[in-house]
């Protein structure tokens, strides 16, 4: 097989390049190593910035976005029991954010792909084993699928197979610089059949420990609880999590957290990575393959989403006036937006969250952040154009 | 002796305080344990924030600080080879800070209280050895002056005697709680004689650790060096000094460090630290007494300032109405912009210092902090407006 540009994976980075490509008449092919069922059943993020939400629509990807998604208008810090509001509109100009589950985004992008005549292959248990001479001129993709090794002939290979993927590793020890930092605690997540309590996502910091309230759906909530790093979530019973949220968000002033039927839960460590550069020769990394930010900022989906529109444009630019500018140029503009995603979740993960070892005074240090950001505009102003997504550059 | 407020320590914070409450007719009397000589020779901050100046102003004591302050409209920020100018008028509707130290203003009241007809009593070499009874009516200090000890009987006693006084130590220890942060790294900080190489401060991070250059005068440099905790300042030629300084400010264009004279060199631990609460009784703690900042915010004597002005507010206050409302608040309010001051200090300082210890994701974060604040207005203002002092409540 031979094509344009190869895409290895089938998660929303990957899914729309291969949209935004093929719309700019670029051939490409996507190789996905699981199944369909596996991909659209995957939980991941759910708030999309401003931006992401209009390159989906843009790429006629945003009709049942538009029609399902639920725009925020901002967000509530609660701390000290007391709530505290932070605008998004008003601080950046109109903007706001759209809760719509990553899996739904998935599914969009995979129907339209499948159905559309003409769109590219998208290869389900298709799984990329080796990307030979990325730096050369024609690099090649050897993956295996229906039994049988195979391979794909390139121009240009786009990693977008996440953190535990082959395209990180292809680039060579000798040409990467890594940055890493581990947080001392994990998220236990949980995702019930229950009207969300709150109109609006819920950070909430809490001597016992950071906790968020977030939704799927007008029918679904989505909460997440800190818990010492290796928590085993059927150490958790159903009663426990409850009584546990509702202790965390629990106000001076009224409020109710409703329960409901709990349908899952998992724990996600968090942590920070980077890895630097984002190209070597015709290999481009995207999304979760470059990397990682906690999920306190909401920022890991809509990261690739960025690297991946700045990625389309420059092999657009490419064919359009076959300069390779934009191409080499790519690491260094992606990188400058990750490190400013990267600083704003550790902000917020490191802000919002209680560590183990963390003194009186480094307490009271993160509930004055919380208490400037309450009481200053330009604070919350500063919190608010972070969340809802700075401009791609 | 007795008088209505006596006051422990004849810094900026016990000589204001005296000021405010004598153009106010009460009754004071400042016990300073050493001599004057030693006094106006302390070397200690030199950034006034625009509310510090105006305090100064209003009670008389702005002569010469208006006559040779140094007004300052912003700061420069440098990293990676770069400058970033911060302006702070823009940023706060037209406010300002002003460099004038803390020396000169202590010289300045030390000469009005004494030459001043019917201004309050200035002991030097009046050492306080103890309060009796602060939470009593009747409050009691006793001192050692002049060979002999004596007391001096007061309705209140305000403890502006810094860290190391006794004023703090008179509070119970059940009744108090402390916050406390210790950097792995101090300043040394250089007095020379020689112009500024530049009109406004320059924080500079620096692979090689933080660097500050500020300035007395016209003619004398203030400059600031990062190095291990337990630095003994014998240690650094004078050479040595010039040229490290050199490095951590060199810019990719044309700058040149001005060198001259070292007239002094210092080495400063750098700590936060807050006492709760700030008032027991009748003893109301002010300043250092009460609080420690890290010398990087600018923070240290502007808070001292804001102290005094609330104790000499709320003495005022009860003078005048005989409501206790403002003594009895007198903790809280000082505490909500003291915590305000130890975050911004706290970030000032984790941001441009480098801790030994530092991983490279760290390193890349904090770098990601100032590109921010370089290329984002409203970060900008953040720290433009904590720079030139928060409002007092």
């Amino acid at each position: 097989m031979r094509t344009t540009v190869g895409i290895i994976g089938g998660g929303p980075a990957g899914l729309l390049l291969a949209r935004l490509l093929h719309r700019a008449g670029i051939d490409c092919v996507v190789l996905e190593s699981r199944d369909r069922a596996y991909v659209e059943r995957r939980q991941r993020a759910g708030i999309l910035e401003q931006g992401t939400v209009d390159v989906l629509r843009e790429c006629g990807a945003g009709g049942r976005l538009d029609r399902e998604g639920l725009p925020h208008q901002g967000i509530e810090l609660r701390f000290d029991g007391r709530g505290h509001r932070v605008d998004f509109p008003s601080a950046t100009g109109g903007k706001s954010v759209t809760v719509y589950a990553q899996t739904e985004i998935v599914k969009d992008l995979i129907a339209l792909q499948l159905e559309e005549p003409g769109a590219p292959p998208l290869l389900f248990e298709a799984e990329a084993l080796a990307i030979e001479k990325p730096d050369s001129a024609a690099p090649v993709i050897r993956f295996r699928h229906q039994g049988r090794e195979q391979t794909l002939s390139c121009d240009y290979v786009a990693g977008c197979d996440g953190f535990h993927g082959i395209a990180r590793r292809a680039i060579p020890a000798d040409r990467v610089r890594t940055f890493e930092h581990t947080y001392p605690y994990s998220w236990l997540g949980v995702l019930a059949d229950v009207a969300p309590s709150c109109e609006e996502l819920i950070y909430a910091r809490h001597e016992r420990g950071f906790a968020l309230h977030s939704m799927r759906s007008p029918h679904v909530s989505r909460l997440y609880l800190q818990v010492p790093g290796g928590t085993d979530p059927d150490d958790w019973s159903h009663d426990r999590i409850w009584d546990e949220l509702a202790t965390r968000f629990a106000l001076d002033g009224d409020w109710t957290l409703e329960r409901g039927p709990i349908t899952a839960t998992s724990v996600t460590p968090m942590r920070s990575f980077v890895q630097e550069p984002m190209r070597h020769g015709r290999l481009f990394l995207a999304g979760d393959a470059a990397h990682i930010v906690p999920p306190t900022g909401a920022k890991g989906l809509n990261l690739a989403v960025s690297d991946v529109v700045t990625m389309a444009r420059a092999l657009i630019h490419h064919q359009e006036t076959g300069s390779a500018e934009l191409l080499d140029g790519y690491s260094r503009t992606c990188l400058r937006r990750v490190w400013q995603a990267e600083r704003f979740s550790y902000f917020m993960t490191d802000t919002l969250h209680r560590r183990p070892d963390e003194s009186p005074f480094e307490d009271r240090e993160r509930i004055a952040r919380l208490e400037r950001i309450a009481s200053s505009p330009t604070a919350s102003a500063e919190l608010a154009e972070n969340y809802v997504g700075l401009p791609l550059s």
